[in-house]
């Protein structure tokens, strides 16, 4: 039996920060993250990727905002989500598919547009934090807000003001089983991409709804309903510290989640950065998950590599 | 056995000409279309859904050119086409699953981000007579066409100067065993948005191509590779005429492929329209389909609908 993972990582696998974002760097970034990938796929494992897609859904924002004033329709959060779901699996599938045929590996690459439901009395919907797309002026804010009910907030370094979503748990993956069977067939499934288009499921109506789903929590919540084996979560640093950057800085190799919960409550882990990956991290093994392991792409399939959240 | 039918639409049942292209505008379009499928499905059958993105990939260039100005690299016509699978196959599973549930239909819908294979010897990449997005001045035109190879040729309307690519035949469509096994399985399956993500295969290497893929062509290379009883394209006329607009107009309830080569070659239908139809339908059943019906949306499920081409 091959063991199942589900491998998660950021849209700036694609789209980083000091470059231009052309198409050629994307794919020479992704190709490099697939590269990594390789080496779960040697050591014979079956793989679903969720990815994020920060910068991108940023991208098409901004996009969206410039288009208006040629007459196009901006469109909502849900639907500029949905767009980069096709965009960045698009480039995930082929670079997998270039660095797969390099390495003599045969496997299908297949990508499900994914909706993930959230819960519409979810607390977060009383509070929506994130910001989102472009700066506006206060006045355009204001026009905004009262055209579509959005919430604006000012920008506390001064750049003017932003639209601000809530950040709810995902608490449903449509297609789940569709996931599960064709990763336990072998083929790399691509899911939950930004975290999932986010809906809102009522009795006798779904619904988009202005949210952005953490993908590590969506990604946990998919390795949970897939039963996978193990849940990776890719990011910057080849391992979670504590004391992370003072002088006594330790990396952690192997903690529980009593012990990640403790040092989130010391708020040893930054918000917006490390702590949402061991939250997601924690969700995993708490329902039911063996181990997640938090780690850089260039670790993986080392057996030894990264933090290991265990039960 | 459940019959299982491939059907073809454009991306106009989602943006009309006329209307504003809002949110709600594009969904009430959709469910519109989704109340029709709902007359096949209610006679049982299994579906696949091959859709267009004409309005939609050009807001998307229009969009990125826009973007363009505020620093965001524009793509290529390949990451838009992927763009518009992920927004329009979101719309259409909304869409249908609001449908089917008011018609008390129990099916899950899944959309698979499809690359479409492309030949690069096909003659078409030595005229590309297609135009995409937006229009530059002759100074910009030449510009880009030096940055990027692509070709750019000015619009007959005097509108300015666009890019055109290639409309080369499909003659791979990625991942399609999965796309019959799920729809065998009762899955209604959305594939090949915009005719396919156009790519080109090399022994060892997948790269993007600048080309837009005719959908009812791959909509039927998808029928034919999945056994699918019967292939519908959706249009916006009950049935296909000869003398069409004429004093002796004649509705065609069924024709055999040599008659509806007969009328090609004799120019009854429009390039553009009615033309691209009729040879998809041509091809479907020229590779063992058993008949194509042509006809609108409003008519699905209408055992007598449409024209019926047949061997």
């Amino acid at each position: 039996m091959r063991k199942l993972a589900v491998v998660a990582f950021g849209g700036n696998a694609l789209l980083r920060s000091g470059q231009k974002g052309t198409y050629a760097e994307q794919l020479a970034n992704v190709e490099q993250t697939c590269e990594s990938l390789c080496n779960l796929l040697k050591r014979n494992y079956n793989i679903v990727i969720g990815h994020g897609n920060g910068p991108q859904v940023g991208n098409v924002m901004l996009q969206h905002e410039a288009g208006r004033a040629k007459g196009i329709e901006a469109m909502p959060m849900d639907f500029c989500v949905a767009e980069t779901q096709g965009s960045i699996a698009y480039m995930i599938e082929l670079g997998l598919r270039n660095v797969m045929a390099r390495n003599d590996i045969q496997r299908d690459v297949v990508t499900l547009v994914t909706q993930v439901a959230v819960n519409q009395l979810d607390p977060m919907f009383q509070n929506p934090t994130k910001p989102v797309g472009p700066y506006y002026t206060k006045e355009q804010a204001e026009e905004f807000a009262s055209q579509t009910g959005a919430v604006y907030k000012e920008d506390p370094k001064g750049n003017g003001w932003r639209k601000v979503v809530a950040s709810p748990k995902p608490t449903r993956i449509n297609n789940i089983k569709i996931v599960q069977q064709l990763a336990t067939a072998g083929n790399i499934v691509v899911t939950v991409g930004g975290g999932g288009i986010p809906v809102v499921e009522e009795s006798d109506y779904v619904r988009g709804v202005e949210a952005v789903i953490d993908k590590d929590l969506a990604s946990a919540l998919c390795a949970v309903q897939i039963g996978a084996d193990e849940f990776y979560i890719l990011t910057d640093v080849p391992k979670v510290y504590i004391n992370f950057r003072k002088e006594n800085e330790q990396a952690l190799d192997v903690i529980t989640v009593a012990q990640a919960k403790q040092y989130l409550a010391e708020g040893q882990f930054a918000e917006g950065s490390m702590a949402p990956k061991v939250r997601a991290a924690i969700m995993f093994v708490e329902h039911g998950g063996k181990e997640c392991i938090i780690t850089e792409a260039g670790q993986l399939g080392n057996p030894n590599c990264g933090t290991r959240i265990v039960r």
